[in-house]
């Protein structure tokens, strides 16, 4: 696996993580066990015993430490055992990995990396489902592929004219019309107009619009994203630069999404969606939820034959198009991230 | 896997190819795409994607053509891609391997080596279920085991005794009496007489016959067997050479039956069985092949298991038998002809 | 698997061994075939015919003999092909292994060595079902997991203390209070007195009573424990050592154990368990067990747990506890003895 390891994964919805309930979640190869003390901090360490690899979300919380349930040592929040039954000396080597792990925008993020190098300033400025300007429906999906494979997926929307050409109606233009890629720092934005047609699908108009669609898709695998319709001319007045959200006349709406890589080749995938409070209502959400659950189960079923293919083809390469472009920048700098954790790991073991 | 690639193996019954709904199948390990146009002719192409591997068999037929419906990539029936959706340029090196495909015999074979070397005069004479002088029923059974163990199966009805005791009510004669065995270029006869017996099971007669039964089991896996009975003393009369055809005087029937290799450990197993027009009909075709059901699930019990002890027991070796002629000479023929596939492709290479 | 091999390994109850009705097993990843004779004596050989490595167990009991069922070799007990259909000659080398195989305490046992050093004195004295001073239950339960984790399970009870909680009731006595450790010539003996407490759970007493607990922990994976209550004071006044059985006033019970490794990370766990017949009925058994049912799933979750974690940390190492005593006495004899049985083995070949 490829990835980098300082960023912030996905664990889950904050609403899955019940105060007491340890929470098991294997990120980048890793089982990790994720709980929430009744005061409501949460705290994540690996998940596996230092006596005899007992898995500790199979243990209880007492106050903010956790106990292994198997023979009864006792962990803090750093990883130490702080208690080991019928034994006086605690090892100084009696710990386990800790990790960092924020509640931020309805999502637990855990940072792969070192704990003490955690930068909170880099989690990804999603939508939270209790943003007061977006009424959002959510949902989240198991795969059995690669992470990479999905993220390939979102960076170029080429593929909605053919996979989802039921769900989301897509027209041609999405495979005919190179959107704008911009790279950013810990990401790539894709930034689209599509002028003078009628908005597609549930978001049909009965005149033509211009819609533009733009969205930023960020280390480590999140793609936060609006959208919105104006009347027809704005694209070209702007000569198809960006627009400001506050003027589209209809259709605005934002998506969060995130990819975790689980184990091997296994990902988890969180979205949620839905319009501007100004320009929907819940049972609009609730339509856009129901068509996001047919397409992306098409996404799905198209992911896991392509993981499929790739398992039985292990000499064949993969041939770029010009609408590779973001995948390509995208892959890049995972590698030269995943290379400079590496990097730096080599230099903290030397 | 050591098969030969320079043959025809089926793929499926004709009936099964729709028009326009791709159809996937993975043999010797290469998944493959096989579809028929509107205008009935069969196209086959390695199922993969040049662009990021995924199934053309989730594909949509466009006339001759085929659309992968991930990010549109064209591809005509000889593997090249003809369109990229967004891009002018179309390297020379997007295409995907073709194979020869003919339909005969009611199955669709295909040509695992390369297809400008395809030879349909090695398509091995099956009698197809549109044969006037047969009324024939057919099955598919799926296999939790190398393709290499039915074959064995089908080489050697010593097992008749045996295995099916219950089914076809086989005699010791099966066992005990060694058939004559002929090797032919591309595969082995198999003959034998069984005498003044009367008809065991279905084909019970109420005073003895002498039974004659003979097939041919060619390149790649194909059984093709014809057994009828004569009057008592038939059999010497002819020092147990064959018989004439048309001179059986009951229970005249043919079956076809193909063994395909499909990935790893597991095979598809094809088979049509029936009397002759004149020594049976629709109801006989019935019993016959709810006896080949029985019968043929206790082929399936008994490999499957075969296969789960052969992965037991990887130093085991096998012993053969005075019985295992016909299966010798088969496998020594298949290692010479992949040998022969494996050099051609390196002279190839070179 | 390290294991010893010179060791009698429980295949299952007497009673599941039907008379001609061969059973299949495998034991230390070798697949086994034991079968019962009309006359009721069992046979054991390993389940591969010589010829083309059909499982025996698909085979046909003939008097004292097997005849696989495949193409028909015929089997002696001691693993010597007898028959070969359609051939005079039997080679030399046309055997399988032959195990030796006794019955005993309810259980039947596999000496998995060469059956001429199996020594029936070695066998563990289990209590049988058909004992007449113990009520027994008994059960079995298959293990996604390697035997040596429910050894380890076994071997230290201070897991009662957490894993058992709910259903034995155990306080934190087992967690916190040492038992005695006596290192025995083919295992491990544990004691303990749990004193002036009243007895927990089902065994509830009015009174405070001084609990006896001892059990042999016994090569390969015999674990035979008997406990009672005494009156309190006695095990201050025996010094904490050992009770006489019959001076027990209640509680009086019996429980025999058997772990036996399977194919690769399965394994099979038999048990019985029951009260003395002087402190108990049958009513008082089918609590126990249901009770027993209860606490081995609350294992069972736990091992199984335990072993996915083992198998994603390939790096990882235990740190054994001071509770870990007896697991370590007994996991060093198990490495001796299969040294001692690869030596005897290499000698053997030499």
């Amino acid at each position: 696996m490829h990835y980098a390891r300082n960023a912030w994964y996905v664990a889950g919805w904050t609403q899955d993580f019940l105060a007491e309930k340890p929470f098991a979640i294997t990120i980048l190869e890793k089982p990790l066990v994720i709980w929430r003390t009744k005061g409501g901090t949460l705290h994540a360490l690996e998940d596996r015993c230092v006596h005899r690899m007992a898995p500790l979300s199979l243990g209880r919380c007492e106050g903010e430490k956790l106990r292994c349930m198997y023979h009864g040592l006792l962990f803090n929040t750093d990883g130490k055992v702080v208690e080991i039954p019928g034994q006086e000396l605690i090892p100084a080597n009696a710990r386990v990995k800790n990790y960092a792990v924020v509640e931020r925008h309805s999502w637990v993020w855990v940072w792969m990396g070192e704990a003490e190098h955690a930068d909170p300033s880099l989690i990804p400025p999603a939508v939270g489902l209790d943003d007061p300007d977006y009424i959002l429906g959510h949902g989240q999906i198991d795969y059995a592929a690669e992470a990479r494979l999905i993220n390939d997926n979102l960076l170029d929307f080429s593929h909605l004219t053919y996979v989802h050409a039921n769900s989301f109606q897509s027209g041609p233009e999405f495979a005919q019309i190179p959107p704008r890629i911009i790279p950013l720092d810990r990401g790539v934005r894709v930034q689209r107009w599509i002028t003078g047609q009628p908005g597609s699908g549930m978001r049909a108009t009965e005149e033509p619009v211009d819609t533009w669609q733009c969205y930023d898709f960020l280390i480590p695998g999140v793609l936060l994203m609006w959208s919105g319709q104006y009347p027809v001319g704005t694209a070209e007045k702007l000569e198809h630069g960006p627009p400001a959200m506050e003027d589209a006349i209809s259709g605005l709406n934002f998506t969060s999404q995130a990819v975790t890589p689980m184990a091997g080749k296994t990902a988890r995938y969180f979205f949620s969606w839905g319009p501007h409070c100004r320009h929907g209502d819940e049972s609009k959400r609730d339509a856009m939820m129901q068509l996001a659950a047919m397409a992306f189960d098409e996404d799905k079923v198209m992911i896991e034959a392509q993981q499929r293919v790739i398992d039985q083809s292990p000499d064949a390469r993969i041939m770029p198009t010009s609408h590779d472009r973001s995948v390509t920048l995208f892959n890049r700098l995972v590698k030269k991230l995943a290379a400079q954790d590496e990097e730096k790991a080599t230099h903290q073991a030397a």
